[in-house]
């Protein structure tokens, strides 16, 4: 049976718009850490050729997303930063894992991963979550 | 006739995957600033109905781009940081509004705004780019 | 007579320790805005003969602490992130200007400009603040 | 036999006006890692009696620069971003704890955990340097 932060993340992504639009993978979900993965197409890139930066965060901060709502209490971004390493191209594979580095009250701060399939760093990204104290699921849904 | 930024900005948003996908609407471009505008849609709302944060952030990234190479020299993102205001809803217009802060050497930052089209702050983001060194539009082009 | 977030400041001051070891001066507060100069000496320096970021950011966070107290609602920085653009030197001195981006609610953005006196870009730096809604002085304080 | 890591970052302490006034210890550096602590005396508050962010940034960029500085190539920070979580107070000890999380080239993304002795977290910090390519010690200063 899959777990709690498994089951919100995949209600999430059915309420979601954007899962759908970008085509995310979730790979891996539990308590406080998310792993999510998106193939770059032509309709994420920049007039470089390259990924447009806002899709790398965008993969960032939805794998931040599922790791700080994984304890199926509402969560949200209050701030985020990206750190850009190198660029990533049409065809590649992105794989983005959020780890949580700490909690306190109701604020979490998560560190995200974002590489290649073949492990090329590709960004590095902070997030600050805020916790808005109501559940997700159900305890029916969670049934 | 239009300023070099301008001419950047749409050479850009030709070559772009992701204006067309988001529909952004330039706005106005000149020395080192950028006004660009996007209507919300169902395919860039999260889990919660309200806009995604990438979705905020990419908006305020492409207003960034615009601005930071409207000097015709190639100049990408190197960081960037977004606090998140106000929630957005679908239909609401968002305007992006990137004014630069300081230059030096071959980096600048740029302080962005996001609102909506009736003032209402949504989120603040700051970037830093690189400037790569080469044109992107020839001397031809600029005839 | 001094505006209030004038003489918030200067309470700020006489309480803190920070100011006096780092011997800031409070060039002009109003609502919203706070401009501080600082003084570069050798117990500032980092390990190449340039000023530690870590003064860079403390005299920036001191004007935004000044910025987003100016209405004597006690507020705190939640976040920051700060572009290192130029080294500055001993003996330099450094001004730090914040400027109110957005108030939403408790949160607050303010962007802070560090220059040298003559005007130099040094450092650029963001903050997000949240009003915990107590006053720092007292109508009695404020005859 | 310390490593090069250790020798190099005590070799900035040395030339550091900053370490000696904030008194740093240097508790541990490797290759892409350091820890230094700081105890927290009353010239370091700010207004509120709690720990001014600017010294939680001072100690966490501190680690930082000796985390990216470990290869003995001289590094600067370029950006940094950093979350409040928690106040300290006066006699608390501080531990900040880099980590490298990705290099590309000449740029390194460093994550670092501030807590006290005992644990608590109170401010996550993320850096990018950039590596200048000189030497800090020569070969005849790490014989």
């Amino acid at each position: 049976m899959s777990s709690v932060g498994r089951r919100v993340a995949e209600a999430l992504m059915v309420r979601e718009g954007t899962s759908r639009a970008w085509s995310l993978v979730l790979e891996e979900v539990r308590e406080g850490y998310a792993r999510v993965s998106m193939r770059i197409r032509p309709d994420m890139l920049n007039g470089f050729h390259t990924i447009h930066g806002g899709m790398i965060f965008s993969l960032a901060d939805s794998a931040f997303a599922y790791a700080c709502n994984s304890r199926n209490e509402t969560s949200v971004a209050q701030t985020a930063s990206i750190l850009f390493l190198e660029p990533a191209y049409e065809g590649d594979e992105l794989v983005a894992e959020a780890v949580e580095d700490a909690r306190h009250g109701r604020s979490g701060a998560y560190n995200v991963a974002v590489r290649t399939r073949d492990g090329q760093a590709i960004a590095q990204f902070q997030g600050l979550s805020r916790t808005l104290g109501r559940p997700i699921l159900s305890s029916q849904d969670l049934l």
